[in-house]
């Protein structure tokens, strides 16, 4: 059975409703383009008929005896209901809604009611308030974009997907520019209906779609969406640029696709899947579409040598590779006296080989048939055509013969400047190779090539459910009318998961202190910490006493949490004791259910650094090994762990405590939020100092109560 | 009378040595070069004779008899030093030296020949191993640049210095492409006798040179080139592109151009000086230098608003503005009801204001009409013109009316895209408006326009000089052999120059402990630190003791610091007891003497924190206030600070300890490095806990010893 959006993409029959022979419309734009491309049967509407392009108009889709698949409806909003009901005769599985006027302008009832009707007239809609869509491959140019003004890409193996139409087009034409071929392109509008999770897990199974390329501003499909990303980056590479990372820029995206936005750190950190490249420009963005169009992904970019006729240049190139953490490999005492043999004394060999300003073709040529010796994995060649030694006719043909090399070598040009430099860097890239202009978008290509390691194991994988043992506890305080879980209780839940916390216990009254004392022989010193829900920051107001070296000392503290909450007026429901861990450093494992997202884990400094150098950094809980070492990675307080003794075995603990958080979020649905902060470490294991659970509103999770 | 350097740029006559007929050859370039633009005298020196593009060439300098001005030598580098003695009879005042094959190719013998060369026969060179020169106003361009392969810009305010020749030529290609108007351009290649701190000193008395670009890689000239920076930026703005920031890309540097490089993020530090604009790309600095030749700095640049008729670039704007600490302005209640009244429903009016797609001209210009009202200082205006409602021909006439409003409201627009897009922004450059192709870009304009406040008080003069409270302490030191001053001494030299120390003593034996003890009145608890100048690190041999709580321990302490003397067989000089302060938090404060830059200071997390988290700063130590605040807020632990009670108070605490260190470097030259690490806050004063000062090698400070 075919998909619907086979029908899309490659529909036998199509219609055009708000087609117009009006010079500078856009219902002309739309007839113009999917004129010069389609094959198939065309039928525009125009409800006034005419001729339009040469062709009889129907005044409506009625007079159209003929099945038609694809509806492309670009007439005004409040006239789209009435047309849905109308396709129903026609058998149409899909129509495009390009016109706006619905959510994005505050007529979310009129978008309602359309999607009601598509869904009544079994009609999927792309859109509404959308570009369109072009397949080069069927082809179908389905967009209104103007081709005097910009250009369409040639067909080719990128697709690329777009929360914004405007700069969708604009991707178009910089990727014509640039001569990235393009396999389908989607704008996808308010998404009511098709959604970009749907479109992605479409693309996954498209051969000839061998990368992707995502504008995205408002997420309000998390979930499904990083599924949906999972599923593709397992197999072929994604670029992602977002807008709206800021606050402002979120209020933009806000008012411009309203959906639901998120907090960008966390956004960042769901969306660093393996396989997945995130970058921040335009210009990372269409380069990382060229790199990835024109080469295939490696797994290991380990071997990269760099040469250039522009000492300058390559000195930036250095910086901008260097500051991404990515680094040229220093030659070989033997592979140095190599090419000292065959180039002027006055070059210096390092890596980038600076060959200077004086270079022609054959001294690049040279150097290359040396390195390729070497075996390297990519090849970064720098070319300033300006040079009055360099000719540049020689070059291309040395750009043809290295094209051959390609499939074993991945090889990057980088060349910049006005005129002259442009259209040397179009000749290179109509040969097939990859042209950065400038020492950043270089590295973006190379970003992008990085295949990452293979998907490793989940992280909530590495723990085994426990809910049984957890739930009790669950069930009980939300029996006892509360959300919040108190510290011991936190606790309790965490080290029947798995986790280690201090040895200790609650007292109730000074009796029961001295019996557990002598029960549980904690050895001194030990902590007290004042127990009552009524309290979220038990150290702020007092409620915490560090450092008790004998029991007369802690029969002091017990006294003294117990007047604390009288004067204050809190209940107090004892006093938890614990043996004092002298761990270091202290951080932080957070895991919560996000509205859009679903369960995200964190981890950051401990204590109040948390928040105050904001050093925290999210995954989704379902990431796997790497995923969560890459979190880790990121914040400051790694740098700590990683001058630890023993930092694999450190580091292996800390990745199962986020495994253990993942688990309670993955089987206790009653289950919110875990802060444990802070963590710490002693002897290698991880020891929870301080947990707050928070379960979700009991009234609203009926299927437990 | 006249300063060299307007011989260089303005002379009345001038010999190229070297000018050559060979096509390709870069003595022809540089002939045909002069002879395009030069107006003056010119004479060709080739020794093979001929005639070289017309003009009859002679075989030496010898055999014309004018006088020569300035002498473009472009021969193989071994022919330099005599052609400088053959040149001195001519009456020359500078030469420019082309050739290659100096110090970057290891000939540091023939560069010093040269240059002894040209002091004898009184001749100022530019070079050795440069592109040479252009003056647009003069009008001379002496470089040979190839004219049918690279633009050269059209005559205009922004002069430009590159220290790499072919990264110059590309910047020079880049300002012609993007319209940039150039005064001078300067390539100073080895700038072995001309430098770049001389050239910029030049400039600063340059009525038409309005604004600088300068790109560096290698510093050899730290403390002449920020003296230089400073006088100028006190006037102009300047934009900085440095390369060589990272450590491969500083071996890149140093193997291109050999001189001296230091810490990235000290150089960071030191050319942070106010009126200047450092960038980190090739775009950025040409955006810069766009926006600063065709718009004047404002003081404030407060109340800003942007429209587009694309809404996502209105998102990505927003983004890349947010990151950058840009904020558009919110608009009033009323005049956002003024805009609604204007423009269609469906546009959405934020800050950025979306036009939405199918905006014409008209709409802009409408909208435009109303936000002057409002007077802003900056106003962005996005216009894809991609999109088919943009009337491309009437937005040009806009741009024409827009033009005359930039002496009151500056303007910067936004146009990305393929070649239409081009062609477009292209057409609104030569109008006269600064063309961002990007949002980085745009950012980058906004910052280079924002104008610094003025020049504030320097923080070495918030302190008065001590220098001969201090210097027996110093002198002492030195007297006894040690460069290292003992922590007590350390302190007891901070102390005389102002600074708070905790209340101690220094007690040799447990009698004088006892005497002291009983005299100072210490306050417990006390801290006790062993005295030796055996050792840097004491706490991590355990010779500190915290927390003493009364004489018995102390005394303890003692026995134990003398004992542990004893054991590692180093000098026990004594035990420093101290009472203990317990502020918050702790940070650290530095100076040295740098070998290129002279004095800096530092600032960061206290501990070892500023080594695990890099958290710290650098400023020259004759920065302003604003200066070293601004230092102050690079660190992590500023947003520690900030969070503080009495903020202000803390904050000119650190600034005036920033001072004494300041001081204390300028005041004594035995003094080589400065460490107070780590300081703390209590009470809003900052307390020194624990210091360091080194002395410089007094073998070496003559003038003392």
């Amino acid at each position: 059975m075919r998909n619907t959006l086979d029908y899309l993409f490659n529909p036998s029959s199509l219609a055009v409703i708000g087609a117009s022979d009006k010079v500078g419309s856009l219902g002309r734009g739309l007839a113009e383009n999917i004129l010069s491309t389609y094959t198939g049967k065309i039928y525009f509407v125009n409800r006034r008929g005419g001729k339009i392009l040469g062709l009889e108009a129907f005044r409506s889709v009625k007079e159209i005896s003929d099945i038609i698949d694809l509806a492309l409806i670009i007439t005004p909003s409040h006239t789209v209901p009435e047309i849905l009901d109308e396709l129903r005769e026609k058998e149409t599985k899909v129509a495009v809604i390009y016109s706006g006027g619905f959510r994005e302008a505050g007529r979310e009832d009129l978008e309602r009611e359309v999607i009601e009707k598509a869904k009544i007239n079994r009609i999927r809609i792309l859109g509404p308030n959308c570009v369109g869509f072009i397949d080069n491959w069927t082809p179908i140019n389905a967009t209104f974009v103007s081709r005097e003004r910009q250009g369409i890409p040639r067909k080719g193996y990128v697709s690329l997907i777009s929360q914004s139409g405007a700069l969708g087009s604009l991707f178009l034409d910089l990727m014509s520019y640039r001569d990235i071929g393009l396999r389908r392109f989607i704008s996808v509008g308010n998404a009511s209906d098709i959604k970009i999770s749907e479109l992605i897990r479409y693309l996954v199974n498209d051969p000839d779609t061998r990368a992707l390329g995502l504008y995205i501003e408002s997420i309000a499909e998390g979930r499904e969406l990083i599924e949906s990303l999972r599923k593709f980056s397992s197999v072929k590479p994604i670029v992602i640029l977002r807008g709206g990372r800021s606050s402002r820029g979120s209020k933009a995206a806000l008012s411009h696709v309203a959906a639901l936005s998120a907090s960008p750190k966390l956004v960042d950190g769901v969306l660093r899947i393996s396989g997945i490249t995130q970058v921040y420009t335009i210009r990372e963005f269409l380069a990382s579409m060229e790199a990835l169009e024109k080469l295939e992904r490696l797994l290991s970019l380990e071997k990269i040598f760099a040469i250039t006729n522009t000492g300058g240049m390559g000195v930036l190139v250095s910086d901008a590779l260097d500051i991404s953490g990515i680094e040229l490999t220093d030659f070989l005492d033997n592979q140095l006296r190599e090419l000292r043999s065959i180039v002027p004394p006055y070059m210096s060999i390092g890596n980038p080989i600076d060959l200077s300003g004086d270079a022609p073709t054959e001294r690049f040529r040279e150097v290359f048939k040396i390195l390729i010796k070497y075996k390297p994995d990519l090849l970064i060649i720098i070319n300033q055509p300006q040079t009055s030694a360099m000719d540049t006719e020689n070059f291309v043909l040395f750009a043809e013969e290295l094209r051959n090399y390609l499939k074993d070598l991945r090889i990057l040009l980088l060349v910049s400047g006005g005129e002259y430099a442009r259209n040397f860097a179009s000749r290179l890239r109509k040969i097939g190779l990859p042209v950065a202009e400038d020492p950043h978008e270089l590295v973006a290509m190379i970003r992008s090539l990085r295949k990452d390691i293979i998907r490793g194991v989940r992280v909530v994988d590495l723990v085994e459910s426990r809910r049984e043992m957890v739930n009790p506890i669950v069930l009980n305080t939300l029996l006892s009318g509360r959300n919040l879980l108190l510290e011991y209780e936190s606790k309790e839940i965490l080290s029947r998961q798995g986790l280690d916390i201090p040895k200790g216990f609650v007292a109730r009254s000074l009796n029961e202190l001295k019996d557990l004392f002598y029960e549980k022989k904690l050895v001194f010193p030990v902590v007290a910490k004042i127990v009552s829900p009524d309290i979220t920051h038990k150290s702020s107001i007092g409620g915490v006493v560090l450092g008790i070296r004998n029991f007369e000392e802690l029969k002091k503290a017990f006294i003294n949490l117990y007047e604390l909450a009288r004067n204050r007026g809190i209940r107090f429901l004892g006093v938890l004791v614990e043996e004092m861990i002298r761990g270091s450093p202290e951080f932080f494992v957070g895991g919560y259910r996000h509205e859009v997202f679903g369960s995200v884990v964190s981890f950051g400094s401990g204590g109040v650094f948390v928040e105050l150098l904001e050093d925290v950094a999210f995954r989704s809980y379902d990431a796997d090994i790497a995923e969560i070492y890459s979190m880790i990675s990121e914040t400051m307080i790694f740098r700590l762990l990683s001058r630890i003794e023993k930092k694999e075995a450190t580091l292996s603990s800390i990745i199962k405590t986020i495994g253990i958080v993942s688990r309670l979020l993955e089987d206790n649905p009653e289950i919110k939020e875990i802060d444990i902060n802070p963590a710490t470490l002693y002897q290698e294991k991880v020891y929870v100092l301080d947990a707050r659970i928070i379960l979700g509103n009991p009234l609203k999770s009926s299927s437990v109560y």
